[in-house]
């Protein structure tokens, strides 16, 4: 396990959006954008249940992150972990307080009829901050 | 193969960064964000020599890629696809033209002493653009 720096721990804290990779079936590469936070160590990124992330997640924990700051996007957080916990305990807040965060929207507007939500926990093993 | 969708094809043509995922030799997945562009059909982005992805790309050439409009970042275009050539032809002239279109530069400014540039040629055979 690794520690995220110091200084790019805002990057986990802001309204940057961070993509994150996964590894379908094959071992092929997946990658989509995501709302990012962290406890503590523990990188987090908040998905609904069903998707493609939790299924390929559920199979190979393995994943990568890249997030920019729009205001210095040749210093890139890069990660690479493996996804310690995927829980549905304290995912509607935690989807609320992201929304609050992104959108300043109280309640998550995107939710869609029955959607189930799920936090990934992430352990960070490698981590970058720089023009890698 | 399959096709840009049509509406998309600007965000790799303008000032958005892309997220592109590769495979470690363990299989792992590893993420940085890249210029992007495209010729016809193929979506390219331009490295240097002997850096991680172009080394990955080498080994496996199986490649996925997510980039959002921060003027509608939840309509992200992702993007599955291979590698089908890494050619140094051209490689200087289209470093010149991203940093020309990205920062407003005649010369890409970041070149390091000795750095030789290779452009990426991407087949993508899945993108969707969409909330996927």
């Amino acid at each position: 396990m690794t520690k995220i720096p110091d200084d790019a721990v805002h990057l986990l804290e802001g309204q940057h959006l961070a993509h994150v990779a996964t590894l379908q079936a094959d071992g092929s590469p997946q990658v989509t954008p995501v709302w990012i936070g962290h406890e503590g160590d523990l990188v987090t990124f908040n998905t609904a249940k069903g998707r493609l992330k939790e299924k390929n997640l559920k199979r190979d924990p393995r994943v990568a992150i890249s997030i920019v700051d729009a205001d210095s996007p040749y210093v890139p957080l890069v990660i690479q972990g493996k996804v310690v916990e995927i829980t549905e305990e304290g995912a509607d807040d935690d989807i609320n307080a992201l929304a609050k965060r992104y959108l300043n929207e109280d309640v998550y507007p995107f939710r869609q009829p029955g959607e189930e939500r799920l936090i990934v926990k992430i352990e960070p093993e490698k981590a970058s901050y720089n023009n890698g």
